[in-house]
């Protein structure tokens, strides 16, 4: 199959604090308007304090449960930790975005992110305090 | 280089319980018979309870290790967990597949993915149940 | 936008143990090389001792925490692991592996990787003797 199109596009996404924010919505918007009926697009967010997870999408309670298990895997304020110039989430960020992901890439499918039913797409703030994060979807396939 | 080509084809996998499953030679069979010589495929998984992991291939011990290190990190039944709805390894399945990947790209040469010596792709079935697990591939480059 | 293009390319980085070695300027290079200007690089590692994390890339004891919290969740001569054919960090090279990244996607603007200000690209050697890894990348996108 022949004529492939590429698109980029970014968009900022305000988090108050920590938390996952769900960005499914805007990134199916972004897919839709573009020319790609059949392709993958690439999710990159710009920073290394906030990463990009699939997540369960039905139960909030998955995303504080989340929360939970990271904060006993990645504690702030962990004593073995010693670049602690911003405070006790800044290298617990650095190490939650290392265990999650910079970049997830999506098949496309008539026109939208092939996503599974429970799937959404959550950028996850790992500082406390509010953030602008920029994020940009590469776009490849064919109308 | 011109002539891009773009693919994308699906196929399922039953995962008869928690485990790791090799998906390597059913992926290089659709990457062998696309089009693309020279490129790079997406594998992605639909699913939010089992997730992709790139692995030694050689000693089926490395695997069990990892389910028991995965065990200990993040284990059955932890009270840190909310999200029961489905039993003990409801939560731990989606928090696995947060710390593994729902999507792997690799390179393509000579018409096959071009894995290292010791290279396996895995699917990792998170929950105990049987399940079948759909997988898509997205394969772009040139003949 | 159409006239897409393809290109792939490999390099070695030497390392000389244990550590995350930057690789962002190397790769940089051979982006700016290629005739891609918009689009997007995926960079890839052959190997199951070995990944790749997007880190922050001022202060180096960012570097040495992440190692600092591997050792933690992950010990080198963990009981738990049986797979201790190679050696202590055999096995723990695996799951550190797995619970980072064998490949990364990335945008291209303007000939180069747009990486946010403090992203770093790292090769993480995960073994503590020497070794030559092996990385491609795959760099998609318009003129």
């Amino acid at each position: 199959m022949s004529g492939l199109r590429f698109e980029r596009v970014s968009f900022e996404q305000r988090t108050p604090g920590r938390g996952t924010w769900d960005i499914t919505e805007r990134v199916q918007e972004l897919v839709s308007e573009s020319a790609v009926r059949s392709g993958q697009c690439t999710v990159f967010v710009h920073h290394t304090s906030a990463s990009l997870v699939i997540c369960e999408n039905a139960d909030p309670e998955v995303r504080r449960d989340l929360e939970r298990i990271m904060a006993r895997l990645v504690p702030d304020g962990d004593p073995v930790f010693r670049h602690t110039a911003e405070g006790a989430d800044d290298m617990p960020a650095h190490v939650r975005t290392i265990l999650t992901q910079s970049s997830l890439t999506i098949p496309i499918a008539g026109g939208r992110c092939d996503l599974g039913n429970w799937q959404g797409l959550y950028l996850w703030e790992h500082r406390h305090a509010p953030h602008r994060r920029r994020i940009t979807l590469t776009i490849l396939g064919v109308a």
